[in-house]
């Protein structure tokens, strides 16, 4: 083959945002140019944004971001543009009754566009990925035109400088094969593609990256060709979830060596001349433990800085109670946001102890931020007196009264929603700030949190980290010193809202996280049942499949019946609970599997497999 | 063909709970046999249920309701039995790289399975719909084995006292195929079934059930067979909106005449001698507006009255505002969960009137419920006191200070959150009640309401009436007799949060509802955008196309520029206060398109096609 400078733009894809990202991808086309590139490749839907809601329904936002297809074509003269857009069928129906949409590649030179679209062949409709509902698949178009996939997967002749080269072009989940009976890299291959090009649009999830270099040297390992991985950077969101996209585009040597890897969260063009390079070694990168707490420290720095982009304030409010949730939140916020723009208040009643005062105190000295102090102790003995006043009456001729008669977890929860509806939103809109929610995914899951109090907030930075890896990133946080005072990470957690919970007396929640971090994970992540867990259990390997130190369980349970008896109380408190999560804020989500929109729920209650039962039967009787 | 004695079990199916679910069906067919039936059938999905979010990721779970089959299979003594569940192909994967699983009909007959499970072919994956999400479909199934779909989809013959009848089976969806490249009907038919037996899941929204009986028809209309209909009813939800399921299980003879309909919400066997009948004429039903009104009230009561029925009390606590919005909620909260439950509170500032305390006590009375007053003047005023008095200090070194000035807004909104998360959520936790939300769909829209105070609620009975129909069902309530006050009805709609809405000076909401109320309408549910609607209001057809009378938008708006000034300010206030919708909580969903899992949004901001501001030029110039 003839060399071939090929660029890859990572660029920063705004969703819902055509005019601004075509300018972006014109800019770039001009660069290339300028630069001597040949071909210059963009991530999927690099023009419309790809997490969007419904809003693909709306037929004039499409038929915009497809007009935009013009302009970036005419950008194309001396070059080959390849980018990801929505492809439109005004002849044909989607099979929800609206005009028929697809995924899709477009390829254009010299002002022209080179054969049709690409369409995208596999579907992902997973964790938040929606692409059946939205788009029409190269499968469906098959099976309509009664052909086989193969035959409508092929690769694209482009001329450049006189030579011909053959572009096998793939969008996304088309590389992510292992799962369907379709592989369209295979097909391509056999069509004697030069190159595989995949635009994704792909989120980043804690070491995605590492499996995805072992995938895309699978895919090439009988048919050796470069691999061009281009992916966009920015923040999409579907409501609930806020997902991260780091980049990382990547080109491939045929050995599937990495030729050139974009920089986390960088707007960045890497470039290199095909079918000249020497092959490169092997490489295999490794992730330290460190690499992996800045990689997720960095994404959520990224996600809050780029959250907040889309507010004309960058100001922000929270609580800081001198636990170790709010001490990482309003670090990770100082940092992302600049300690001008933090404002945070500590909010005690009678029972914060001087001890979580001082840190929280301490912690916003160390960052520099805005501090203030309001108490809730007036408001919280109001509203008791007040409530404790009240008396229905049945209005039915009877009269009868009925009074409140206020318990000790009424008046805990009365603080929570004092500090979060009545101060913290009230302060929020009077500084015209975004105030944040500190909560952790442990008490998320759980429901350890109270709604429309500490549940509150339009942004949700740390609701995708266990308690324990709250805990862990807080370390990295004093890296180069200490910002987060060491009392934060030696007092128990607490949530301090009555005298059992005094930190000063070495009481604390009623979780024992080392376990129930791992429990809530096994129950969220991967996706297990009660019955499979008692079933590790009464086999000895729960520790190796949840991955918690097994003599940690053993240790914390004396027997099979305190191990089920906790087993069905969290299992209830994550499943009752749900209904805090479905008015809970948008969570940045890092992990496999995040609440929200990421994992869909209902409320249908609490139940029990048969299996389960017959095995809590043999273990404990009755 | 021989007389066939069907049944249909119109059974409540309770989602996530099989063993219920198994219970009841195999209790229908052991009535069924005494009654002489000779086939029953019952819903799509009729042990799992549907609606079950990623639940269908639990292994554990679907392993335990597939185990159920063999129990129903087992009571089949005597009569063939057809029912809905979830069908596993262990050694095959889903796309997901979980077990491959189907949306399926499995029949059985004397203790046995006749012949392999049906799978559903047509997948909806709009609105609330998630199959391709969860199943495999007959569609992939075709293309794996490189077969027609045609060759998969066949009558399974069941033989009766010693007479073969071909059902020709399908699952809810594979009736609905004008949007489809496949229709299973047909293709039944063109293979000799002698009837077409769907089972279904279908929520109930306004005049589904005309448009069922017309497609139908038309799908029989060539090949004249009797139709068999299984729905469920029940609630099932997917966490941000809770659907009707209201039966409605109809036999269909030969020329599409309605032998048999089950009721509304009623749990209830329909039967019927197939190939015997005498032709029944054509029954056209048509809906007048009281029949519709009544179905919508029926819809509601059964919707709230199911909902708490998950829940251990039946208590109720509400805002009883003396407003519309509350009127109609706190009528339907009594007549769905009765007086005895229900228990409202006025909460006064100095800015609500003497008016609309007065209704709000004579509703109260009116419904014979649990009331009382709690005013919000003292804790307001003392927030504001508190707010005002804080001081952010700059911890940097720089000792910076910041005060906090309230603005009229900020004021109003303390009040707000006050009234939801002081009051309504206090005293709620205290009752152990479930405390309700009484926001409409047009507020809901346009964010015209507070988060964290009349945002807040476990349930929105009404969030998906526009105003005006949230007026039209408040005159339905009134339909015996006067329980909701004329005041309520003839006051200005207004929050009442400040003197500029002074219901006794005429003063109120800055919405004008009849319009806005279509125009959201326009918006959410036709899914049009401001480019449509601006096209529309240039060719003079825009109250024609979103159904809202023309002289009244051409009196409301003077010219194209005020029109346009509002059309902008609607959409931006759309778009924006997604924020809030996010956080708000369940709607009973009746309409075509609710706020919710119903509709999908993300927090993209404001975008405008190029089309809309070019026809924005043309009509205002700039």
């Amino acid at each position: 083959m003839k060399k071939l400078n090929i660029a890859v733009a990572q660029i920063e894809v705004v969703a819902g945002h055509p005019d601004i990202n075509t300018k972006k991808i014109i800019a770039e086309i001009e660069k290339a140019k300028a630069a001597g590139d040949q071909i210059i490749v963009f991530p999927e839907m690099a023009v419309p944004g790809y997490l969007l809601g419904d809003e693909w329904e709306n037929t004039a936002y499409v038929n915009d971001c497809f007009e935009y297809n013009n302009d970036i074509k005419n950008a194309t003269k001396g070059i080959v543009a390849i980018w990801g857009n929505v492809d439109i069928d005004q002849t044909a129906k989607n099979e929800d009754g609206r005009m028929r949409k697809f995924n899709a590649a477009f390829i254009a030179q010299n002002g022209e566009f080179v054969s049709g679209s690409v369409h995208k062949t596999l579907m992902p409709k997973y964790r938040e990925f929606e692409d059946e509902r939205h788009f029409y698949s190269l499968r469906k178009e098959a099976q309509d035109a009664q052909k086989s996939v193969d035959e409508l997967i092929n690769p694209i002749e482009v001329v450049v400088e006189g030579n011909a080269v053959r572009l096998g072009i793939i969008l996304c989940e088309d590389m992510w094969s292992d799962d369907y009976s379709i592989n369209p890299i295979d097909i391509l291959l056999q069509k004697n593609a030069d190159v595989i090009i995949n635009l994704s649009c792909s989120p980043w999830t804690w070491r995605k990256n590492n499996k995805r270099h072992s995938v895309v040297r699978s895919r090439i390992s009988k048919h050796p060709v470069y691999f061009v991985y281009a992916n966009n950077v920015g923040v999409q969101n579907n409501g609930k979830n806020i997902f991260l996209f780091d980049g990382n585009s990547t080109i491939y040597s045929p050995n599937g060596a990495l030729i050139n890897v974009a920089n986390d969260y960088t707007e960045e063009t890497i470039r290199t001349t095909l079918f000249a390079e020497t092959e490169k070694q092997l490489q295999n990168p490794t992730v330290s433990n460190e690499k992996d707490r800045a990689e997720l420290h960095t994404g959520l720095i990224y996600g809050i800085r780029n959250f907040f982009s889309t507010f004309q304030s960058k100001k922000v409010v929270l609580g800081l109670s001198g636990g170790i949730d709010s001490a990482l939140s309003v670090s990770l916020l100082a940092e992302a946001l600049g300690a001008e723009n933090v404002y945070a208040i500590n909010m005690p009643s009678q029972f914060n102890s001087q001890t979580t005062k001082n840190a929280a105190y301490t912690l916003a000295q160390n960052l520099g931020i805005h501090y203030t102090s309001i108490s809730i102790q007036n408001s919280y003995e109001n509203t008791i007196k007040e409530l404790e006043a009240a008396e229905f009456v049945r209005l039915d001729g009877s009269n009868m009264k009925t009074a409140l008669q206020l318990s000790a977890l009424n008046k805990e929860n009365i603080q929570a929603r004092d500090r979060g509806s009545r101060v913290l939103a009230g302060v929020a809109s009077i500084l015209g700030a975004v105030f944040v929610n500190n909560g952790n995914k442990t008490e998320t899951a759980l429901g350890y949190a109270t709604l429309y109090g500490d549940v509150n907030g339009a942004l949700a930075p740390i609701a995708d980290l266990y308690k324990m890896e709250v805990y862990d990133l807080a370390r990295y946080i004093n890296r180069n010193g200490e910002i987060i005072p060491e009392t934060i990470f030696t007092i128990p957690a607490s949530a301090e809202l009555s005298a059992d919970q005094n930190v000063d007396e070495g009481k604390g929640d009623p979780i024992f996280y080392p376990y129930h971090d791992k429990l809530v994970r096994a129950f969220v992540e991967f996706r297990l049942d009660p019955e499979n867990i008692l079933h590790y259990y009464a086999a000895g390997n729960l520790g190796e499949i949840i991955k918690c130190d097994q003599q940690l369980i053993d240790n914390y349970f004396k027997n099979a019946a305190s191990f089920i008896a906790d087993l069905e109380h969290k299992w209830r408190l994550y499943k009752l609970n749900f209904f805090k999560r479905i008015q809970a804020p948008p969570i940045i989500t890092v992990s496999k599997r995040a609440f929200g929109f990421d994992l869909r729920e209902a409320q249908n209650g609490i139940y029990y497999t048969r299996k389960y039962l017959q095995l809590k039967k043999e273990l404990i009787g009755g």
